[in-house]
């Protein structure tokens, strides 16, 4: 076949979105390009697992060469796309331009400040593996400074681990540090007792998981305080400070701060040309095509799209993985000649888990909560998981932390020097010292 | 008990000597403090294959703490040791002075490069998880490089990956990144053809594996070719630029350089004022104690000992092990009233891998190579292992990694652009840009 004449499909992103669509095109008369700044497609559902050390990134990472291998009409490029040129029809990498006949941008999402950036180092976000491994390391530094401080003075400082954010990623931090704290490090330490660390849920609104319905947030709060999680809803968070969360009732003093608040779709949506909304998605046509340009599509979490109700999709794996095959089988039908087909979200279903045998789930009208839906969610989440290795070894881990408490990956990597409790606040400090000492 | 009548054992390092030790002096009536920089024990065999992407941190590395839960007279202190005051009997924190009665010191060695530390960044050695993660970036960025460079150009650069040093590491790291280039990235490329890398062994001496018998040596570098890599002895590296390697024939251009050449022991060893060797290990007594301060003990890598052929002792585990063991068991026998025994290593055997189904073995007079040299060593290697969750876990992912060439964890994590070919050679890059882009 003339190579010329194949149209060239680029995708940007290999998140759930982008690594379907890829795979779907795979087995068209297409030459498709995947550019992603990473080597490796990320299992963002288990991120809180590498940042609470209960899994290793190796664990909940692929290689997208190796998702894709043997896929000879996918190139893969590791790369950072800088801009999109709608008009010359030319993705601008930093050293190069990746020219597209069909472009499907699904680069989605990362965590936002809502024009507080300077909280940031103060309180990270968990959106890539580097941010669970940061959190990793604060939260097992915060407890190795207590137990030093304490042997020193004999007396235990208090620590608190404050969650910013009662959403799925806030909850599910916050039901696992407290199962960490209760649990996992019982019988360690001598001069500190892990179980008086005070793990403090804030969520601005009147109750956590705010997108489910009212019964399973109300449940969800009640496993959480089961937990020893102290939930606080209506708690807008005015402040943050180097070891201090500040509220509109409140000075909380915090040993470590967590951001689980809000997202913001990537800056890449805006340079696209066409409208987005207050999170910078892209309003797309009901084909998930960009207004004015057709051979664009727009997909996963950077993409806003209202369901058949009026409700705008949940920035969700199921809905990017959804449109990224409902994309590739619209280029597929317009290359054969035929019309495109809208795009409609098949809700199967949500889940989301708070920690041990804790979790609430949502299929249609049936509302679960506790050890079922935590089951419910277990099983979903070792079949979406990629690679069978992978599936196996999490199985395992997850087996032996449920009967033992242990957690599997509990090493504090980056700084080998104990920092003061404001430092811990701080990756300076880690990348100072990493250097030093390298 | 009266705790002021009990002596306290300080033990610096909690290596596989230290470890022992603290094990072992559990049960005894002491009061124990171990420090280490970290908070996990490394599993230092298995280190290469973190560097190689096979397994991730958290398969080879325990916490501390959790080794030695519930034994409630181990105090478990996350510090560097500045030094140590043998007159006053004091260890030094950056914080804290800590006094002991007995003292261990096992704090270890590091990669040295024999008065040329300028080479340090562009030829990694591999002595911590941090350095293992800073190999796996580089090499696996390498062909990421090239991949790009060739979709580009249309033509492959010769990539060239340079280990110096032909000791255990040195062949391990060698006999691993050969199969990671001819098998684990095969159909995953399509610009690249990563079966052209060259992988080259640089030995200064006449044979790799110096430390072995000639018979072993000469079978280990046959393995080595077998398995794909250029083997070249009695060439003694003479400097090391940015992307090559110079020796005293010839200059070799290289993406990646690791080190696996020289080690010299911390440089506490010097600060404890008795004579070192020229590698800065500790000449000890027979009893393994200091010259001068029996109350002071030194084991492990850091320690000097001749055996009673006058071989000096090697800087292995079961050295180490042994050592940790003899001298808690001294100590035990002085609280006694009962006189010490100076310290005599039984050698069980010694194995090196050099690739799949590839190593050699040493039991006695009995020489072995190949697969069954090979299944002594996976067998030994898991069953030192601590932890037995760890052991299942590696167990699943050699057992894949056999029967697929799949390797686990072959994330690139640290930097998320693609640095020059200089650049590669750079930790500032991998760390400037980690911090822009936090």
């Amino acid at each position: 076949m003339d190579r010329k004449t194949v149209p060239r499909v680029v995708i940007i992103g290999a998140g759930f979105g982008g690594l379907i669509a890829a795979r779907k095109l795979a087995t068209s008369a297409v030459q498709v390009t995947l550019i992603d700044r990473r080597n490796y497609h990320t299992f963002q559902p288990l991120l809180y697992q590498v940042a609470t050390a209960g899994l290793s990134p190796g664990e909940i990472a692929a290689p997208i060469r190796w998702i894709l291998r043997g896929r000879s009409n996918v190139r893969i490029l590791m790369g950072e796309v800088e801009d999109v040129d709608v008009s010359r029809r030319v993705v601008r990498l930093v050293d190069a331009d990746i020219p597209y006949d069909y472009l499907i941008v699904a680069a989605g999402a990362s965590h936002a400040y809502f024009g507080h950036d300077e909280w940031e180092p103060f309180a990270p976000g968990l959106k890539t593996i580097e941010d669970a491994l940061e959190i990793r390391r604060r939260v097992l530094l915060a407890f190795e400074l207590a137990e030093r401080q304490a042997a020193e003075s004999g007396e235990q400082v208090q620590l608190n681990f404050v969650v910013v954010g009662g959403g799925p990623t806030g909850v599910e931090l916050a039901g696992t540090l407290a199962e960490i704290a209760r649990r996992a490090l019982v019988n360690e330490f001598h001069s500190i007792d892990p179980e008086r660390t005070r793990i403090l849920l804030l969520e601005g609104g009147p109750r956590v998981l705010p997108a489910y319905p009212e019964d399973l947030s109300r449940s969800a709060g009640e496993q959480l305080r089961h937990l020893g999680v102290e939930v606080h809803t209506s708690a807008m968070v005015t402040g943050i400070e180097p070891a201090a969360v500040i509220t509109s009732q409140t000075r909380l003093p915090a040993a470590v701060i967590l951001w689980a608040a809000g997202v913001a779709a990537s800056p890449l949506g805006k340079k696209l040309g066409a409208p987005v909304d207050r999170a910078g998605r892209v309003l797309v046509n009901p084909d998930l095509s960009l207004p004015g340009h057709p051979e664009v599509f727009v997909i996963g979490d950077l993409a806003s799209l209202k369901d058949k109700n009026g409700n705008p999709l949940p920035g969700l794996a199921p809905v990017a993985m959804q449109q990224g095959k409902a994309t590739a089988k619209n280029i597929e039908r317009e290359l054969r000649g035929n019309p495109r087909q809208n795009f409609h979200y098949l809700d199967k279903g949500s889940l989301a888990t708070i920690g041990r045998a804790a979790a609430v789930a949502q299929f249609g009208k049936v509302h679960i909560s506790g050890f079922l839906a935590w089951l419910s969610w277990l099983f979903v989440h070792i079949l979406f998981l990629i690679g069978f290795r992978n599936r196996i070894i999490v199985l395992i881990q997850w087996a032996w932390a449920y009967f033992t408490y242990e957690r599997g990956a509990r090493l504090i990597t980056g700084s080998t020097q104990l920092p003061s409790w404001n430092q811990l606040q701080s990756e300076e400090h880690n990348q100072t010292v990493g250097r030093k000492s390298a």
